[in-house]
C-alpha cells in the first residue's frame, strides 16, 4: 500500500477536480489469465462483503438451502449487504424459522438500516433497530441454518474456530486458490466474523470461477449456477431500494453479477464473457469503487447504444445538492 | 491532483493496512511564513465549509449582530456545520425572527439532520426535515440578517452576484491574500452558495490571521476576537453531539478553534501558538481529515499528560464493529 496506486476516480465540482481516488483493478478469466489491470493487482486485501456469494456456498452445497426450502429470495439474501428495508427484515427472519431460530440467535449486532427511507420508517413506527436490520443479517441467517442442518451447535458461529467459519474459509481458499496460511492478514468484519486477506488477483479468479463454473467440480458448478441465478431474478434482495449492486442487475440481469464490500471493495462475475473482476479503491470510498466497477463494466460488456445510455449514469453519476442543482459529477480516468 | 500526495493516515483492520487517506497539509504564522508542511500546499482547494467564520465576517462587521441582539450561541451557528438537533433548529429560527423573517427565506435546501439521533427523533415525531435542518442554516440565517440589515432585498442571496455573496468573497480574500480572479476555479457548494478555490498555504494564512488578529486592522482583528470567543463558549453550536469539532474545542477551549468542510478540508486557528492550518485530505474523507488535524494540533499544542491522554481518542481513533468489539484503528503516519 505504500506505493501510490493510479488514480482510477475523480470527483468534479465546478471548474475543478475536487478529490481524487486511487486504486488497483484487475480482470480475469477462468484459467486465472490477466485480461486487464490497473495499479498493484498482487496486494492482498481483504475482500469484505464483497464475497459473501462465496461465504454461501456451504450453505448450498451442504443442502441445508434445499432442506429449508429456500428459493432465489432466500438465496440472494444470503449473499446480500441489505438496507434493512421490511422484505429483507421478513425474509431474514423467515429463514431464521425454517430452522426453528429468531433473531436472538443472530450474532451480528444491530444497526439502524443502511437504507435512509427504512430508518426513517421504523423511527416514525416507534420502532428500534435489531440484529434483523444488520445488512448482513441474510448472510447470518444462512451461517446459522448451515449450523442446524448440519447438527452444529451454532453458538459462537461467527468465531474463527467455529466449524461453520471454517467451511466458509475452506470454500473461499479453494475458489480464489488462496488458502489460509501464515502469511495471511485476518481482520474482524463489522458482522464480527473473520475476513482473510487475499491477492486481488487471486479474488477476480474466483469469481471468473463463478461466472464460468470451470476450474470447480460439478457440485460446486451447480451452486454457482444457482447463487448467479437467485440474484439475478431478485436484486432487490441484495442490496436495496437504489443501490448500485440492486439497479445494476435490474438493468443487466444475469450479464452481470456484481457485489460490493466495505472499505472500497467490489467483485463482480460476467458469465457471458467467462470474466471475474477484483478491485479496491485505496481510501475506501464506495462512490468510486462504484464508478470503477461501472467504468470497468461498460469497458467489457457489449451494449447497445439505448443500453449505454442507461448505464451512463453507473459510470458518470451527477452529483446534485440539496437544492437539485447540479454541482459535478464522479467520473472514471480509464475507459 | 495528479502527483501523489503522500499518505498521511492509515486504516487498520486486524493485522493489516485496510485503507490509506492521501492529503497535504500546512502550517503558518501570522506573517504568511510555513511553519510546517505536508504534500503539495499551493495547490487551489475548495475550502467549502471549513471557511465559515471567515463568510461571518461581514455579519459581524456591518454591525447586524449587534442590531439583532446577537450573543455567542447565534454568532457560533453562523459559523457552524450543525447536526439539525433541536438547539441547533431553535436557534436558526430565532435569528431569522430578529429579522423579521422564518424559514421560508432560507434557499439553501432541506435535508435531514446529520445528527442520527436527531433524525431518529425527527421521524419519530412524525416530522419532515426543513431548511433548518439543513447544516448550514445558521450560515445562512447570518446571510439574510445581513442582508435586511443593510436593507438589501434577500432573495436570491446565495447567487454569486447577489451583494451577500460579494461580500463574503471580499472579506475572505482580504484574509487569506487570494483575490479572486480569472484563474480562480469556482464551484456551486451543497447548500448553493458560491464556493471559490484558495491556495492550502493561503488558507493557513488566512486562519494565523484569525488565530492572532495580526495583519489586519483593529475592525476585523476585534471581530475574528469575537467569533473565536463565541464559538470556544458555545462549541455544541460549532457541529453538535458527538461531533469532532465540538468535542475537540469542547476539551481545548479557546486554544483551538476547529473547523470541518466537506470533502476532506479542516482549517484551524491556535491563537496562544499564533499558527493557522489547513489541510485537505485528497479522497474528501472526514475521518483521515480529523485524525490529520488531530495529530497537527497534538504535535503544535503543548498538553499535559492528562490532556494528551483525552485527546488521544482523536489522534487514534479506536473502531469498534456493531458488536461493540474493537476491529482496528485510524491512525497518522506523522507525528
Amino acid at each position: 500500500m505504500s506505493l501510490a496506486d493510479p488514480v482510477l476516480v475523480e470527483v468534479v465540482r465546478g471548474d475543478a477536480v475536487e478529490c481524487v481516488h486511487r486504486g488497483a483493478a484487475v480482470v480475469c478469466d477462468a484459467d486465472g489469465r490477466v485480461v486487464f489491470s490497473l495499479g498493484d493487482i498482487d496486494r492482498s486485501i481483504y475482500p469484505r462483503s464483497a464475497i459473501k456469494t462465496l461465504q454461501a456456498l456451504p450453505l448450498i452445497e451442504s443442502g441445508a438451502a434445499d432442506r429449508y426450502g429456500f428459493g432465489n429470495k432466500e438465496v440472494a439474501l444470503a449473499c446480500s449487504s441489505h438496507g434493512g428495508e421490511p422484505r429483507h427484515v421478513e425474509t431474514s427472519a423467515g429463514m431464521l424459522a425454517k430452522a426453528g431460530l429468531d433473531e436472538a440467535a443472530l450474532e451480528c449486532g444491530a444497526h439502524w438500516p443502511s437504507g435512509a427511507a427504512a430508518t426513517h420508517a421504523l423511527a416514525r413506527s416507534g420502532g428500534k433497530p435489531s440484529a434483523l436490520h444488520n445488512n448482513c443479517s441474510g448472510k447470518h441467517a444462512g451461517f446459522l441454518c448451515l449450523a442446524c442442518a448440519e447438527d452444529i451447535d451454532p453458538k459462537g458461529y461467527v468465531g474463527i474456530g467455529h466449524r461453520v467459519q471454517r467451511f466458509v474459509a475452506e470454500a473461499v481458499g479453494e475458489v480464489t486458490g488462496h488458502r489460509l496460511d501464515r502469511d495471511t492478514a485476518i481482520g474482524t468484519d463489522g458482522c464480527s466474523i473473520p475476513t482473510y486477506a487475499v491477492p486481488l488477483a487471486k479474488l477476480a479468479h474466483g469469481f471468473a470461477r463463478l461466472a464460468t463454473g470451470h476450474g470447480v467440480g460439478p457440485e460446486r458448478a451447480k451452486a454457482f449456477g444457482r447463487l448467479r441465478a437467485a440474484c439475478a431474478a431478485e436484486p432487490f434482495m441484495v442490496a436495496g431500494s437504489g443501490r448500485f449492486c440492486t439497479d445494476v442487475m435490474l438493468l443487466l440481469g444475469g450479464r452481470a453479477f456484481v457485489k460490493t464490500g466495505a472499505e472500497g471493495v467490489f467483485c463482480a462475475a460476467l458469465p457471458e464473457q467467462g470474466l471475474g473482476i477484483a478491485l479496491k479503491c485505496a481510501d475506501g470510498a464506495s462512490r468510486a469503487s462504484e464508478v470503477m466497477m461501472a467504468a470497468l463494466i461498460a469497458k467489457l460488456l457489449p451494449m447497445d447504444e439505448a443500453e449505454a445510455a442507461k448505464f451512463r449514469r453507473f459510470v458518470r453519476p451527477t452529483m446534485k445538492n440539496w437544492n437539485g442543482i447540479t454541482v459535478g459529477e464522479i467520473r472514471p480516468t480509464f475507459s
